[in-house]
């Protein structure tokens, strides 16, 4: 029997690209169900959606019947379900290093300049809070990458701190933060653009991403 | 070769008791060594300790040399170099909901309520903040717990959901959230309170808890 799999996703949310790159990377077909975060006031919060989902947040991803949900455990459960290629190193170390690269992001980064906490930090002060906060995240992920970098974030294989560094460069060059001073999260992020996989994925490829801003 | 193990820790520091707990489950021994967050501007700025860790941030586990960050994952590398009792539960859908609810808190709550972003939020309105998260992220996992309690968060073995939940729940207490709306919350961390392992992590009885907090 065909697996039926089901991504809950909005284009532009780093948690949802996550999940479709990992998705990609595995080369599993799944169909998308758009969520808009922005239209009358975020479909997320809509009474259907938030008994898929009690946080209220993209992604859910439902495989089978079965509902998952934080970016994270979905991409643990997919590596889980379908191994190969390996979204972690094997080598307890460089599987830690590679954890704590994608928490930095995951747990340091994307909570504090995600779509409801700008709307509470307040139109007037949210580029500064999310400069800020993304100025320092990258600066700590740029000094781990000295040790653990190869031709990706964790040696030459792509492992999850790949997979949320890539959206998180979005965010980046959305906020105004200068690049530049990060030459190895440059490298990393330019070689993983060029992968199929993370090209699949991108925010600005999706059936949901509004035509004006679609990659031609 | 004995393995040496340090933490450099903080009593009430959320992520450094997250270790602590999992280190007391493992029965392994380790040297603690206290990290003031709050002492002449945070000893976690220090420049010897910025080398070691460069989110400037607690916890940091040095494990025979091997320097590890980020909470959850020094937790999975504790679980890989000594696997019993598991952390994870070894079904994939049972672990994907023990990761989602550690998630939930670890990238939902945390760190929209740790101390450098209270900080940046500002006196003022540090407590509405913090309420205002704490009670939006512990609605959705009381939700959550529905479907996957037992005597603890998944089911009836302690997992990273329950590791993660006793600090989030002594932040609650700490900001003044009720947590009389969550009955389930509130069964589940009465009984994690009662285990040894919970015991000896406790932020009130750590070396560096000051002597008015410390419990009798």
């Amino acid at each position: 029997m065909q697996t039926e799999i089901v991504l809950y996703t909005y284009f532009r949310s780093s948690c949802s690209w996550r999940v479709r790159i990992a998705l990609a990377l595995k080369g599993i077909e799944y169909e998308s169900r758009p969520v808009n975060l922005i239209k009358d006031g975020g479909e997320q919060h809509a009474a259907e959606y938030k008994t898929l989902n009690p946080q209220e947040q993209v992604p859910t991803l439902v495989w089978d019947g079965i509902v998952l949900t934080q970016s994270m455990a979905i991409m643990v459960y997919i590596d889980d379900m379908k191994p190969d290629p390996p979204l972690l190193p094997i080598d307890p170390v460089k599987k830690a290093q590679a954890l704590a690269l994608a928490e930095l992001i995951n747990s340091g980064i994307q909570p504090l300049q995600n779509l409801h906490v700008l709307q509470k930090v307040g139109e007037d002060k949210k580029m500064e809070w999310a400069q800020f906060w993304i100025n320092k995240g990258l600066t700590a992920f740029e000094k781990m990458l000295k040790d653990t970098a190869g031709k990706y974030c964790v040696g030459d294989s792509i492992t999850l701190a790949d997979i949320c560094l890539v959206p998180q460069v979005y965010n980046a060059h959305r906020f105004n933060v200068d690049l530049g001073q990060f030459p190895l999260i440059q490298k990393i992020a330019a070689a993983l653009e060029n992968h199929e996989a993370f090209k699949a994925a991108d925010a600005l490829v999706q059936p949901d991403c509004p035509e004006d801003l679609r990659k031609k």
